[in-house]
């Protein structure tokens, strides 16, 4: 990996940042989120404007650019790639260290006086622009919107925005219509005085109107923003996606069953324009929701006494909690899933030792091997496979050169998951295809006590995640170990694969609590930097669990995986694990054999099926 | 318990409400809090307003008053205790339980428009005034300040403030000169670039010039404001208490070594016009630090570009990490209460069975057996002292009417705790004098088992509080169970047994990191209404932990416990425990007898020393 020259591009910048073509009056910062118009996770390439201007391409980080530095913020899952991906122009701000500087601190440590900062509207979420914005006038500097994009503007061959073909999805595999998620959005609405409510995130939109689309990599999402009234239903989107007959059929465009259920269509780029003409019809006490998290830009253009700002919105957690059908989905998506990572598995036993499997060729057979699985859509994420030391870079992808061979002799990391029609799956296995030390097997171990600890954990109604996450870390943190990223985050079904309002993670901004039908991922790792990485994630459905007592009737809760791939018994030392212990993972390979069995032998898979039941032998 | 009669003072309270005199306007409603100037936990006789008006003397609630209502806001430890209080010129609003209205919603709901609601700017917090400004403004009212406190115009026979005699601490008790900590409190300033500091929490005040009063019980604190400046100490105390020649040397008031630690003293009344003249001074630029939870009558008084309001102070922190010299002084303080504890428990076990030990003779024998031991001050907090039934009561304190006798049929709890010169104590042990029954060691084991995976647990430096209170909750979770409160507070040295900024709770509000040399309380508990109430209570040091390896170079805490009384054997299940565990049970016990042991001989307190060698006997 060779960093990107950014010397000419620089330059460029900071001459555009004094251009009054573009901003009234010079600018002394420049900030490049990354994220686009909708605080997207993963993005559109014509959004990838921080990579574009810094050369890293990890999946979280800010870039900010001054007349005198240029730079990065990012987590501990990225530290290495992003010393790696970026020059000497630019320094890395190691987000979470005690030493690293907060990006206001920062600026306001380098910024002469009475600076200006400015920073796209449309790419700042509204709760960040506050925040920076207050920080900055603190310290007597201002923050400012710059409506042209300054990264749009110097790069030349920026991509067009995607405008991909739509799929439809039916009941069979949403369990409700969008007459349905509309009609119980409004009764959301009612209940809290709010008459409109600008809906903004991609997922949101998607799961609303029971539509996928592919603009975004990995995500089937689709550009588009909505505005739902308790009488109106605005969709802002590419026209010409709506010409398909199915499309309009589905969206009941051209006989709508009742008015209050019928779309009005507008462009894309109309969403602003529309939003000023409601809001200036708005009555006195109207109110309207939009979230914290939207866009600056779009969250002013609401008068102040008309904005009720969310931190996140009530599709958000109608999402979040899966319906039975969605359920059943999940379930079978991940079964499949299964099928196709047994025999992965199968195959790497033996064709390691011809020494001519790489990370992106295992790569690319789990492609292969899950696209023979019925309804599989695509990959739900780029493929971590990483050999050895590669496995400590947390979100690793394997490139060209640094492609590394698997041995005999190395631990092998592999994090990966699909999009099925009827659902998303993400698993991550660490595997030794040789003899592993015992110091290896001495932190796989820890990880794995950790991941039953979150996994078999009991715990009252209304817990939120984040209370769960020190029991993936308490086996770690005895023996003086940690890792730098939380345990598990939310999982769309047959959409984004980090999803929110629920998570488990030390950190405990928009965390709400967990509760039955909620999916998210259990996923404790340990690296060590320059030898290996391990980790171990499963998916887990969160399900009513059944107690000795019911203190104050609150009911309890627990997990079941849906991810059923085996877990190594040869990385793990048994002595470490209590009985308990080994009872769930005897239990878990129990569930593995029989579920993931049955399927392989339907498939007439013999090979993988083998393979299931070698490694599903009980640990005494 | 026989409510106040209000008619007459309400009719006074309403009528001052309108009288030009005290309000340039008529006012519609009047809120008074609970809490003081200084937003104490507890409070001084003549700072009990709420109690005044209301009749409640709870240690939570707020009293509105509008022309036609008068409502008393207060949570469910107190719903019985209000209700008893209170005459039927009040409406008790229960607060927690769904159908009660929020403060500002039942203003907005009874107020007729454009209304005035009045309250003193001194004793609302300057957060607190936002929050209720806001809301009134959004319905068309405003909140005023009324400068003369009206419920002091009708309370004729109001104490007046204490000014009790002023305790000096030497280098002996406190490890640090004031002038050192000032200057420490300096260093700070200058980093985040602050002119000025306002402290205004008294246990703030207290900790940095090394000084003690009693003008509130069992808070060993002294009213008194200071405002520091980079070459400034401005302190506002009575200055009668400034006559005593040792406060006088130990100021430095007629001899100053150095002209920036020279102390200008002011009455205690003119912090208001002593900061609007430091504020008229400031240069454009200057910054002063006041905590947001500062009353809004000093807050406001920095104008907005020159204040930055923080949600803990610099002084809160320092304070909170002890230095070498309090911990000492804590532990000394710990052995002395142990000692006068294990007396007690002997006492006990002698005297119950004469069925003449009740609440409050246990409270009151607890009391004079602590007051025996070296530089006993007084108690921490209202013993609570309560058998069977009361033990559920969390916050319960004995009086006649509900005292209960001491049996060999019923859990006793007792939580207690005194000021030492050398440092503050707080402990809780639950014990059984007869035969346990088995559930009630059921519990009692899984409260014990949460109290164990606290203080033994071994967490990266940086770790904040919050993340480790599920470890005392996962045994009880397991079974279905749980504790409606925190699991433990930050505690001073010889100061208040409640104080910030760290903690272990669910609630992540207000926590910072923990660090070597933090003092807080293991405080995990399980209460059946009705039946029974159990807690086990250590207060621990926070102190670096030995690991195997060292992830990052980080570093790893874990606690040590200072209290060192002996849990009861007879209500733990051993079967429940984990060798792990009764390991720490043993290892806890044997410190205990050495070192509470050698404290009980040297005293030459035989058979508390015979109950203490009984009551360590290892488990196996």
């Amino acid at each position: 990996m060779s960093p990107k020259i950014t010397v000419e591009l620089l330059r460029q910048l900071r001459q555009v940042m004094k251009n009054s073509k573009y901003i009234t009056e010079p600018i002394q910062a420049y900030i490049v989120p990354s994220g686009d118009a909708h605080q997207s996770e993963y993005i559109a390439p014509c959004d990838c404007r921080r990579e574009f201007i810094c050369g890293f391409n990890g999946s979280a980080g800010t870039a900010i650019v001054t007349e005198q530095h240029a730079a990065l913020w990012t987590d501990g899952r990225y530290f290495l790639q992003a010393s790696q991906q970026m020059d000497n122009n630019w320094t890395l701000m190691k987000m979470g260290l005690k030493e690293t500087p907060s990006q206001e601190d920062w600026l306001i440590s380098v910024l002469p006086e009475n600076s200006k900062v400015g920073v796209d509207p449309w790419i700042i979420a509204a709760d960040q622009w506050k925040n920076m914005s207050k920080a900055l006038s603190s310290a007597g500097h201002s923050l400012v919107a710059v409506q042209d994009n300054l990264i749009d503007v110097i790069w030349e061959d920026r991509p067009a925005r995607p405008s991909t073909k739509l799929i439809t999805l039916g009941l069979k595999h949403t369990g409700l219509t969008w007459q349905d998620k509309v009609t119980a959005l409004r009764g959301k609405m009612a209940e809290r005085k709010i008459s409109w409510f600008v809906v903004t995130a991609l997922d949101e939109i998607a799961w609303l109107f029971n539509l996928r689309g592919s603009d975004i990599e990995y995500n089937p999402v689709f550009f588009a923003y909505a505005i739902i009234g308790m009488s109106n239903i605005k969709l802002f989107v590419d026209r010409k996606r709506l010409m398909e007959p199915v499309v309009r059929e589905h969206l009941e465009l051209d006989s709508p069953s009742k008015p209050e259920l019928t779309i009005q269509c507008f462009p894309y780029e109309s969403v602003y324009m529309e939003l000023q003409a409601v809001c200036a019809a708005l009555a006195p006490k109207e109110k309207m929701w939009i979230c914290d998290k939207a866009s600056c830009a779009l969250t002013q253009v609401i008068p102040k006494a008309h904005r009720s700002a969310i931190p996140y919105t009530p599709l958000c957690l109608a999402k979040a909690v899966k319906n039975p059908t969605e359920i059943q989905g999940m379930k079978m998506a991940h079964i499949k899933d299964a099928v196709a990572l047994c025999e992965l598995f199968a195959w790497l036993e033996k064709e390691i030792p011809k020494g001519t499997v790489t990370e992106i060729s295992v790569a690319d057979k789990a492609e292969e091997l899950r696209s023979q699985q019925k309804d599989f859509v695509g990959l739900s994420f780029p493929t971590i496979s990483s050999v050895g030391p590669n496995g400590a870079i947390i979100h690793y992808m394997p490139l060209p050169e640094t492609n590394r061979t698997l041995s005999l002799n190395e631990i092998y990391l592999i994090d990966s998951g699909a999009q099925y029609l009827d659902g998303t799956t993400d698993v991550t296995r660490t595997v030794h295809f040789g003899t592993p030390t015992d110091y290896e097997k001495e932190c796989f171990t820890y990880v794995l006590k950790g991941h039953i600890a979150v996994s078999a954990a009991v715990f009252p109604n209304g817990t939120k995640g984040h209370l769960l996450d020190s029991f993936a870390r308490a086996a770690l943190w005895d023996s003086g170990l940690d890792y730098l990223h939380g345990t598990g985050h939310g999982v769309g079904c047959f959409l984004n694969v980090h999803e929110g309002p629920c998570g488990i993670s030390y950190k405990t901004f928009a965390d709400e609590p967990l509760e039955a039908g909620m999916i998210v991922s259990d996923e404790p790792g340990y690296y060590e930097d320059g030898s290996f990485g391990i980790r171990i994630e499963n998916v887990v459905l969160v399900i009513p669990a059944k107690t000795k007592y019911n203190y104050r009737n609150r009911g309890s809760l627990t997990f079941e995986p849906l991810t059923l791939v085996p877990i190594q018994l040869k990385m793990i030392n048994t002595d470490l694990l209590t009985q308990k212990e080994r009872d769930w993972v005897n239990d878990y390979h129990k569930k593995c054999r029989e579920t993931i069995g049955a399927e392989l032998e339907r498939q007439g898979r013999k090979e993988a099926l083998d393979w299931l039941i070698r490694e599903t032998q009980p640990i005494v």
